[in-house]
């Protein structure tokens, strides 16, 4: 296969994780993630859950919270490295701004999510369209 | 070669980013870095960067500033899936605990850094050994 062909079908897997996490499809995110490769998943400002068990039942969890904030994501870019597809993309929930990284890997032909890791990111305006950003830029960098 | 080898080396790999880091070490955080796999790295609280000058570009910078805070790196675990070695780990930076993504891929025989997201963790008191966690469990999470 091409590597667009690869990175295309990334970025379609990366689509369809996040059409699940809005729509709050529990079934269409167990079918998301691997069943062969080790899940691992690190919620922002959660410690990492490692396993599909544990991974399931945090989605369980946030996708039946009913005051769970809208998400979408945005500049959603894909590369493969050998047997493996990464998408770093941002998330915008509401008006915070997260960065993710998320992994694939192939089962059955189908790219299957393994890891999926998003945390806080810069304050790039842009990002979020023409709203506006409430802290400067780098406020939340660590080093 | 052993999984528990391609693991164990990775572990290596990855121990050495943090002593590069800890020692501000620019060279040899030069040669962790991959020199063929597109490099991205997520600095937490940083929109992404993409490609090995830029990624580099910013260690210059963090490896350079006599006010780094001083890091160390616990409980890492590795995993290999397919062609890419996946290592998370917690970061300690002075009282703050972050997790950390470190992805590698082999190059010329050894595993090279080609992708490393940190972002702020759930507060395990435990991470920290016998230090306070300053504030409750889950009060850093989004969703």
């Amino acid at each position: 296969m091409a590597a667009s062909d690869e990175r295309a079908q990334a970025l379609a897997a990366n689509e369809a994780f996040y059409r699940a996490f809005a729509a709050r499809d529990l079934t269409a995110m167990g079918r998301i993630w691997a069943q062969e490769a080790d899940s691992i998943c690190v919620h922002p400002g959660w410690t990492p859950l490692f396993g599909r068990d544990a991974v399931m039942e945090s989605w369980a969890g946030i996708l039946s919270n009913p005051a769970a904030p809208r998400i979408r994501c945005v500049r959603a870019r894909a590369t493969v490295e050998g047997t493996v597809a990464r998408v770093v993309c941002y998330e915008v929930i509401e008006r915070s701004i997260l960065v993710a990284t998320n992994l694939f890997a192939r089962e059955r032909g189908e790219w299957r999510l393994f890891h999926h890791q998003a945390g806080p990111a810069g304050d790039d305006a842009s990002v979020l369209g023409s709203a506006e950003s409430e802290a400067g830029p780098g406020s939340k960098r660590l080093h």
